[in-house]
């Protein structure tokens, strides 16, 4: 009756949400203090002050047939313009509007791109630990997901692996960087590595190799460490992003994709994002969200607390004897469980300590867990007497 | 390289689109009130007070990472239940939170009910005259659309050719009341003698043959007529729901999909859902705009204008000869062209009288043309001189 694919993925949730709903309802019992909730990857930080200030400009200056009106399916012209200035002054770049297409934020972004490219047969390479939800929009539009395993020593690329994963059918590779859930910025060393590889397969296979390059984390990075932007390094590469963690606008679904100009068939490539939107039904992106982003688009929220958070947290766990590759962005902490099924270990501590951590199996990087640390840094305080006697569990 | 359905899909607009754009070219040489666009469908009337107000109390008052933060992927709860409750109160309904799942409008509603839905080798079937981009959403899922053709008389269902499409394959049915693009409203003996063969066809293949109910122009009704709430006509219905058109949000991409109780395996189709708009990215629908809706359920826009409107030009085409069937809704007039080959009609219209039409033939239905009437009324009256200038061309 209904498609068994699409059924399973509607009624078996993400581990990550069971684990969130799990505290809500285990709050209702201890009380919300004495949950210490590090699953969910949703900002704590309000938008910045300029989100509110152009929603009430807009709304109170506005036409409303204009504000909340139809706008092309590729996005606002003046929007996609002030986008690609903001990219080209940060990025050295030199995008137009028509290098851009607004999309209903990263995930959307990807969706399209998939839609886009993927013809029967098609595989799709991403390295783990990974975003679990890539599997479901790769075999969604039709492809086939393969995982690299991590190379856990540095979560970089595993290019011994990566070279063997890459087949004639090897239609684009996910990355994503600063990472989720690692926290991982990968080096300009790593990716030109990786831009040499794809541009000798795509001679050897005779077609492109798409890069799709998922970054809504991109301006969350610490210590000034760079994170570079791709289409310099590589020309068939699709940049998604989203204004979800930037502007601390997740439910508003908001970003774009980037098609740059190098792009070989550049004129193929921007219409085949315009078919993949049109055939999904997004139609248009958010039309007043639209107009914000475009006005706050060198805006950031105050990251500083998430930086904060990662060094309370990194400093402290590591000196409790946990084992973590200390991330350069994102708002993710990625340690090595100390029991080898971290499945079990994400157990014992909600079990025992009300730690709510998620398990790295889903990431496909068994032996691990995921904090999410975009929480009020006093919980962090509270809950490293929590993780020291999970440790003593283990390590005495 | 592209997926090739995909990139035909990007490459060739939509011929509405292609006229509006000729439109706007043609306005900047001829001057914007020489041109008589009757080709798009979007809103000229403004979002009610209610809309603004709510905007700006939200975003003045209420804490913008709850504002901006992710919804569940169904959508908010409060905002399910307002939504319920307003169509309760109107149609005698029985819906709770349960029955709706929030989404970026009519479009993804239609593209996550067809993916929820689809396997391999399943047809639809939709009633000439109809909404093309339903061939795109349709073969999008990788399913295939058949086209029944119009009662011309009427332009209710002609039920004969009906039955005659229906076969083992048949997944669903689309069905668009008021209609795009001929206005008509579905009488109540109409829907259920729809529903009276869809309950025997069911039992004869031994699998449910669904309901998709398109209807973001339910409010927008004239005369008094009764749209008729399919789900209780028929327990198998998905209503498709946007805001787009009842309060005039068409570029914030908002609205719903009911999924009735009463639906066979309610919570397995409630979850096929889920899974199709997880599986396409969508994540959760627009949150400010799911609390603005939420807030405004039971206001429209003032659609009276769209009645004077209505009234204004079939009253002055029909006196010129054109014939048409008169509609009861949305904001379309859909006449037999003056000569059989309504491209040619069309064309003659524009290029002589600057009176930009749009030919039936997408629509299914060759021999008519559309007129989107969300215009200025003045602009139907100095149109009309032309209208009779171009019929007397014909029927002289």
């Amino acid at each position: 009756m209904f498609s068994e694919e699409i059924l399973k993925l509607g009624t078996k949730k993400s581990t990550i949400r069971e684990i969130f709903e799990y505290g809500k309802k285990r709050a209702s019992v201890v009380g919300k203090e004495n949950i210490f909730d590090f699953s969910i990857g949703n900002p704590n930080v309000p938008a910045p002050q300029c989100v509110k200030e152009t929603i009430l400009e807009i709304v109170n200056n506005e036409d409303p047939t204009l504000i909340h009106g139809y706008t092309s399916a590729q996005g606002d012209d003046d929007v996609r313009e002030s986008i690609a200035k903001s990219l080209n002054d940060r990025f050295d770049t030199k995008f137009t509007k028509d290098n851009l297409y607004m999309t209903v934020g990263a995930a959307a972004s990807i969706s399209i791109c998939l839609k886009a490219l993927t013809n029967v047969g098609d595989e799709y390479i991403t390295f783990a630990p990974y975003f679990p939800e890539y599997k479901c929009f790769v075999e969604g539009a039709g492809g086939k997901l393969i995982v690299v395993p991590a190379d856990i020593e540095t979560f970089q690329i595993n290019f011994i692996e990566f070279e063997k994963s890459i087949t004639e059918h090897t239609k684009a590779i996910i990355v994503n960087s600063p990472n989720n859930p690692s926290g991982i910025v990968y080096s300009e060393e790593t990716i030109k590595k990786l831009a040499k590889i794809l541009v000798e397969k795509s001679k050897e296979y005779n077609h492109p190799i798409y890069l799709i390059s998922d970054e809504p984390y991109r301006e969350i990075a610490y210590d000034g460490v760079k994170v570079p932007y791709l289409t310099k390094y590589y020309n068939n590469t699709f940049v998604c992003y989203s204004y979800s963690k930037s502007l601390s606008l997740p439910g508003e679904r908001i970003g774009y994709i980037v098609v740059p100009s190098e792009m070989e068939d550049f004129n193929l490539a921007y219409a085949a994002i315009c078919g993949g939107g049109r055939v999904l039904g997004y139609v248009n992106a958010p039309s007043l969200f639209q107009k914000v982003v475009g006005k706050c688009a060198t805006a950031t929220a105050d990251i500083s607390i998430y930086e904060t958070n990662r060094n309370l947290l990194y400093e402290g766990l590591t000196k409790l004897g946990y084992k973590c590759v200390k991330p350069g962005g994102a708002f993710y902490l990625f340690p090595q469980s100390l029991e080898a099924d971290a499945k079990e270990f994400c157990k014992k501590a909600r079990e025992k300590y009300d730690l709510l951590l998620v398990p790295g199996d889903d990431f496909g990087c068994p032996g691990h867990f995921r904090l999410s640390y975009c929480v009020q840094t006093e919980q962090i305080e509270r809950a490293m007497p929590l993780f020291e006697k999970l440790a003593k569990d283990y390590l005495k």
